[in-house]
């Protein structure tokens, strides 16, 4: 048998003579040790949803993973697309705004004027970007500094930890618990954040807190007590709140949408976030916003000149179009915001009741179209042994795409690395589909259980 | 008269105060100081565009500023966007492939495949960005480390500079200089590097090298000599070619544009930009693409997937649509890469005449579609006393715009700060109009001389 150490000596002596000779004289070979990514970026190349758009790729299955309708999006918006597209207005093909086209940024000024209970300037305190994404990106890496320290609720949407670390930022996190308020009701809110554990997480070199309500994976709406408690903490430490609300218009009776810029002495630290995709059923088109004062946006302005700079115009115009109307129609039950959420209850109780059928133990979501459950109980009707990952949701989301074909996101992808382990039993569903889709994830399931 | 150093000092002590009281005690007032911008965009905050834009605003003109057509694009490429907004595949409203939707990189993978004569893997080596913009920053921010150098020739446009130092990078400027080759031509052809300078910018610390052919203002058409100058030096100090060839197709004979990555031993070092915006006349549409090895194109989507994940559906099909047709008409005349330059000459011919006859002094472009010109001559007839910028070339577009109502761009604003004095006499004017805007221009400009 070869020495393995030695030949990895031997080539490493090899490599580091290549890299000598290449390294500024005269050899033409290419050196690609010089061309590593940044050391900024380290932790940021895996990535569940590339890994597990291929696996949809190379595994057709019924796909719940990503978090996208299968469905169309309300008539009017795709013909606001049409009318850019043949009109008229040949501009409406260039350049627009930079930080937001003119008739956007206006609509969503009112519409967020109404729901916050403030005049919102939309030409300094509205930036459009290239999807919510973008602007999360923006917020953080415009207020995220060197050795800054973010808060970040757990389970969380996977960018937020690469963005901050990108920025120079140290990421603390503290993951909601099952603690129940009084009896637990198999909801979403049965997990909260302890008091104790976020307070001790602020200190003088806590620069922001991330908070994401509805919660992505979970579902979670955080109630007044619960946003009171992290605003005051807020005010307390001088903290930047980032809320994002990207679903905001999906909650699910009787829980309401709390603003929590709305909250006193929290518009002047807060930075909301939404998004066209979420709101419009419209992810495809990639446009998101950030509300909030103006001296906080000049820092989103700044980083989003420098990586995007602007914003489709034809999807901007069309967008502003769904939102004049959207307006127009407020308040009644033909209004998209209000209906989708009424459509989409039905889709989650049913996938609700599917599951437990199947025995898993669903933790019922209030808000979103995702939701998280337990398949420990079927745990020993899969077998795991040909699957390498780490993580055992992991080998048993893919395990379930090839042999049961369905597709589901494992959730410790949603916890840093410390905390995965409290995830493991965990998967996620996406329920934005046709009801058809879901019927046949059903039948697949109980099939698999019976089997 | 109140003491002005004495007002400051007390305000600095209160300042402070607030400061440490809010710094993480008990106050709940804002303490703004600490939401400052990060250090990494020191320098990032003026923008020529925003300025401009604003002043177009403030003072409607003929605007010969912004780059972008204030006509129509080819009929197809909207018409393609109507039918994916109208049409019956739902899920192109819908996120698609992070790097790239697969029917766009196929489209553009087969086409350059045959401009570069080398088989480009589509999944690999093509990535679909924000616009060419965000191809660059994914670029520079992906390759360019703390304490790199980064070379750029000047005039450049103007976001490499930050990008730059945003990635933590040195930025090394070379200015073109007035050396023709031979006998002056009057074209962009007689601005040329200087060969030493170039090599002595060259070092072991030096990462990549910005290039911009056809170059943005200059619109300089880089010849096969000059780059091969560069090649060699790449490939002798193994550095990075960023080859920013947005204006690729708009080049007027005799000149043709020569892709740096196919000279020997350039691919494996080479990423190479491109724009839907300029090749399509839909700057609006904000998509654009990098191509090169996928060693090195790694890097940049590690970036884009942290920045902005995916771009708009919609767009990228109609694009995908769009080379498709394109691809089959091409090397006819009625292929857009090639009718688009020929209608362009006209408007450049006719512009440098324009300019000549009002007495500036312009350099021919050959290739893009802007045109830089000398003003100097006409500097006696300006009153720029009431304008305060430092340099001259923004007092002059800025009295120009006011006075005459003819907007161009000052070209110190493709300059860093050491060599912006040499660009102080020359304006650059966008002739990508049409024609009576462009007569329109003649006309007040003639009767501004004639005054």
């Amino acid at each position: 048998m070869i020495n393995r150490r030695l030949v990895r000596g031997v080539l490493s002596v090899i490599r580091e003579k290549t890299f000598q000779q290449t390294r500024g004289i005269s050899s033409n070979k290419m050196d690609i040790n010089k061309f590593g990514l940044p050391a900024r970026f380290a932790g940021s190349v895996k990535s569940v949803w590339v890994e597990y758009i291929q696996l949809a790729q190379d595994f057709p299955s019924i796909n719940l993973g990503q978090g996208f309708p299968d469905f169309g999006p309300p008539d009017h918006v795709t013909q606001g697309l049409k009318e850019v597209a043949e009109g008229e207005n040949v501009l409406l093909h260039q350049y627009t705004r930079g930080f937001g086209h003119v008739r956007l940024v206006k609509a969503i000024g009112k519409l967020y004027s109404k729901l916050i209970n403030r005049e919102i300037d939309p030409m300094n305190e509205v930036l459009i970007t290239a999807g919510a994404y973008e602007a999360l990106y923006s917020t953080i890496v415009g207020h995220v500094d060197d050795g800054d320290e973010v808060i970040i609720i757990e389970p969380f949407f996977d960018c937020y930890e690469p963005m901050v670390k990108n920025a120079g930022g140290i990421a603390k996190f503290i993951p909601l618990r099952f603690k129940p308020k009084g009896e637990p009701t198999g909801h979403a809110s049965d997990w909260t954040l302890d008091k104790d554990e976020l307070s001790k997480l602020f200190n003088a070199k806590t620069k922001a807190i991330i908070l994401n309500t509805p919660n992505n994976p979970f579902g979670k709406v955080f109630d007044m007590e619960e946003l009171q408690f992290i605003a005051d903490l807020c005010k307390k430490w001088n903290v930047l709140c980032i809320s994002d609300e990207v679903y905001e218009w999906i909650v699910y009776k009787p829980h309401t949408h709390i603003r929590i810029a709305t909250l006193p002495g929290m518009w002047e630290r807060t930075i909301t976030i939404g998004s066209a995709g979420k709101t419009f059923s419209v992810t495809g088109w990639k446009a998101g916003w950030a509300y909030g004062p103006s001296n906080l946006m000049k820092n989103l302005q700044i980083v989003h000149q420098n990586c995007v700079y602007c914003c489709a115009t034809p999807i901007q115009e069309a967008l502003a179009m769904a939102f004049e109307k959207e307006i127009e129609k407020f308040g009644t039950d033909d209004c998209y915001f209000f209906s989708l959420p009424k459509e989409l209850e039905t889709k989650r109780d049913y996938i609700v009741g599917m599951l437990k059928d199947v025995g898993m133990k669903p933790i019922i979501p209030d808000g979103g179209y995702f939701i998280v459950a337990d398949y420990s109980p079927l745990e020993s009707k899969a077998d795991l042994s040909k699957e390498t990952d780490k993580y055992k949701d992991y080998r048993f989301t893919k395990w379930m795409t090839k042999e049961i074909g369905v597709l589901a996101i494992p959730t410790t992808a949603f916890y840093n690395e410390a905390n995965k382990p409290l995830a493991e039993n965990l998967v996620r569903f996406c329920f934005m589909k046709k009801e058809d889709k879901l019927q046949k994830a059903g039948e697949v399931l109980r099939k698999w259980k019976s089997s």
